[in-house]
């Protein structure tokens, strides 16, 4: 068993899931800031987890799939994961 | 809409997750210094992400994913996300 490459895909990674997060709050007409207000992330915070650019974490994930009432899993699966 | 409730889920949602982790490495048959060594992740650390005592962020669910060799989103299903 090898390694997994590191940092290869990271940012690969972070954009897939944050645009899958921006397609889906865009399909249900969501704002930026009602998202935002909705999970109790800041909405500065927020604008860097759809660009690719934080590292999610789990919590935070369930946190904006709760507010936009899908299973975490589909927002991962949507970005192709 | 209304504001996620914020803490009182957190620890029972990092349980799940840490508990479908270990779960899926237990049927791989992999013990936990072999995932860590696979996935560069610190043996502690791995160790209270399966414990639900870490916040484990979107990269190392990929990493632990990807070191399995299942989609993360399989790992949240999993977890009854």
């Amino acid at each position: 068993m090898g390694r997994v490459s590191g940092k290869i895909d990271d940012a690969g990674h972070l954009k897939a899931v944050g645009a899958a997060l921006r397609q889906y709050r865009h399909d249900l007409g969501w704002s930026q800031e009602a998202l935002a207000y909705a999970t109790g992330i800041d909405r500065s915070h927020m604008g860097r987890i759809e660009r690719g650019e934080r590292n999610l974490t789990i919590l935070n994930l369930i946190r904006i799939a709760d507010a936009l009432q899908c299973p975490p899993s589909k927002l991962l699966i949507l970005a192709g994961m």
